[in-house]
């Protein structure tokens, strides 16, 4: 017990600048005193390429903590309500459509337990506060992360405060308040929720997972990563897409897999990095287009509310992991974020919410444009539900036909179905 | 390959009514010619007991089809979405809570891709849909089977018709509709969109999955027995909870339970089946008060849409397991419900629809009543999302706190709640 702790904390080892080197302590602690720069978690690689191999990965539990050596939390008994480890689907039928020929979804619609991938990075983040021995944890979110956090503090038994824009989709809001958290409703976007959240966390002593945890909990999203190159059979894909909010996912599954080359558990290998963002918030793919390398902050203005983050904390990085990769960043608009939606659950049966229909349909957008080559192992990330932003989708799917509880009220149906045009296929008669 | 095949098709080997025990093919039929007795699948468990083994199951993939050899279809290529192999939650604080010790949560609200146990049964279904010949498949669905069985034949490509009643809650509705199937709103409860589908049934060509495919359907049902078995560690539990519709879903956890005895995967053990419906469709509970062992169909009235079936398929069956397993059968109203949905978010972190809540609030009220042992290890089986039933919650769950994007707002806000008693934790100040 005290050897596997004393090994664990071994292989993680600091916080240390990303613009300057400066290392500090772990602690509750995001950025740097002298530059101001973000501050990340640093590993002891050659510890882990010693300590971990595929078969001991494989026997750990079917959750991100089969990778608990590659996260920042000291504990052997870490907060597991069997996040991560979500399916990665060859989606054949998209690929079809698309004309390309191995594609597949890691799909964390259905991530444990509150349907996004933020469970992954707040399964770590308060795990991490617990360590660090907070009793309140809160959240500046644009809806799916005040749910993960709700839900995994009263699991815990952790008290729970969090903040959202108060125009939020009504899902977010429900999927949030049943867990029993004070919500503030903040009239504002996301940036000014954001701003307001790093005042209070300069005031209260609260563990805020995106801002003083903001280190330990964005280390979550590597583990997007790991599966993605277990569930290939240990080798890395050739192009990933991903959405684009803040740039933390993107810059935290590039940093996943270069830690499997590293530690020897992958092969070397140039993966292609392709970000997607709404065109009603692109402040990234704005940048990408220019050709420039700094972000200039923008208003949002988008269905797409998961992702809509005009001031990207990690934006910069995120353009350069795409440019230095040979990637691209793209945008859509709305109505092609609803077609996206579409699209992955008429071919695939995975229902996403708006970020995930921003990701298909830029995916769709790249192949269009010669981007994608059909023969490169592509993985599209789909990182939420499309149960809790039904506003999106209500008016662009068509309505039940409804009938009696009679045969031949359903034979007129048919029939309607079919002079509509709705009915594609022909019911057979015995 | 082929002696793969061969050797699964040799463990299934026939339909049997369960009432005569007639035996028919391996067609898409469900009613004995006879005695009109219901049809099971019939495994030759000598078999299974030679070449099934705790290790083989644990080299399968981590879904339902690890269980295959136990499920009524012959392909070596299942459809496979990453159903099944939920998480089984220790609940910690939901038995401190009721004053249990040894309590679980089986979470199929989180089961994959629609976040419902009818992924388990429609993966069966479907694939041996397939297997039958079928082009296009349909179900008769208080919600969740709908969305079930669209997604599903969405990413298999099949041509698919769903019947639910018209009045279902709005998630419900549009997480079919998403998925691009045909939808028929019939005007009417679930026994009569029921009839209906029997009767279309009996002159289209399709596989309904729980009218002619219902033998193979069903069968699905049983990985929440196999399930729970291994997540304990290859034994069974004491005691489990689970709601009651159609009553399949109780008597196919039993049957898995009694197979895995019978093949030697686990002990020989008494568990104990209690189950749980809703006032306003309580059918079989009233039954069991009454001590009938036939039951009286009612017209259903409930919040609890997804379990509001009043003439129960397979209730007599259920009533018969509660009672020889000295398991219990209540009830609980439409108020319970919402308290036994909050009670579980607020302890477990875990969101469930209607007949979780039903669940739950039954499992308060044996317990209050002295009827679950607290030393007993009791799985209580949550089968459904709450994202899909809001309209349910709404109202009951709080607003949140609506303030301005500045530091002294959000201060008032707090002392306005605490104020107001909703605040039960006192902000530390750094």
């Amino acid at each position: 017990m005290t050897s596997a702790i004393a090994q664990t904390t071994a292989t993680f080892s600091a916080l240390k600048c990303k613009e300057c080197g400066a290392e500090y302590e772990l602690k509750a602690s995001h950025v740097c005193e002298f530059c101001f720069g973000p501050l990340e978690v640093t590993y002891d690689y050659n510890a882990l390429r010693r300590s971990v191999t595929r078969e001991s990965i494989q026997a750990g539990p079917n959750s991100i903590w089969r990778y608990k050596a590659f996260l920042p939390v000291a504990t052997d008994n870490p907060i597991d309500v069997g996040t991560g480890m979500t399916p990665l689907v060859k989606a054949n039928r998209l690929a079809r459509r698309l004309g390309l020929k191995n594609l597949y979804i890691k799909n964390d619609a259905v991530n444990m337990p509150t349907l996004s991938f933020k469970d992954r990075v707040v399964s770590v983040a308060l795990t991490r506060a617990r360590e660090l021995g907070f009793t309140t944890v809160s959240c500046a979110s644009t809806g799916n992360l005040a749910n993960s956090t709700a839900a995994i503090a009263a699991h815990a038994g952790l008290d729970c405060c969090v903040f959202i824009p108060a125009d939020l989709e009504a899902g977010k809001v429900l999927g949030t308040l049943i867990y029993g958290p004070t919500v503030m409703a903040v009239e504002g976007n996301y940036d000014q929720v954001n701003r307001l959240c790093c005042e209070v966390a300069n005031t209260y002593g609260w563990g805020f997972v995106n801002i003083n945890l903001r280190p330990y909990y964005s280390e979550g999203s590597k583990t997007l990563g790991y599966e993605v190159a277990e569930q290939l059979g240990w080798q890395l894909p050739d192009h990933i897409v991903a959405p684009l909010a803040s740039g933390s996912l993107f810059t935290k599954i590039y940093k996943g897999f270069q830690e499997f080359v590293q530690v020897g558990l992958v092969d070397e290998k140039k993966v292609r990095f392709s970000g997607a963002q709404a065109e009603g918030c692109s402040p990234i793919a704005q940048a990408y287009r220019e050709d420039r390398d700094f972000i200039k902050p923008v208003k949002p203005s988008t269905i797409a509310k998961s992702i809509a983050i005009g001031n990207p904390a990690d934006g910069v990085y995120a353009l350069d992991i795409a440019r230095k990769t040979n990637g691209n960043i793209e945008s859509v608009n709305d109505a092609e974020i609803i077609e996206g939606i579409k699209l992955l659950a008429e071919t695939e049966g995975i229902f996403t919410e708006t970020a995930g229909g921003t990701t298909v349909a830029v995916l769709k957008k790249l192949v269009e444009a010669g981007k994608i080559d059909p023969e490169e192992t592509t993985v599209v990330y789909i990182t939420g539900n499309g149960l809790k932003t039904q506003e999106a989708v209500q008016g662009y799917i068509g309505e039940p036909l409804t009938i009696e509880a009679k045969l031949d009220s359903f034979e007129r149906a048919i029939e309607r179905a079919r002079t509509l045009d709705r009915l594609d296929w022909q019911p057979v008669l015995v």
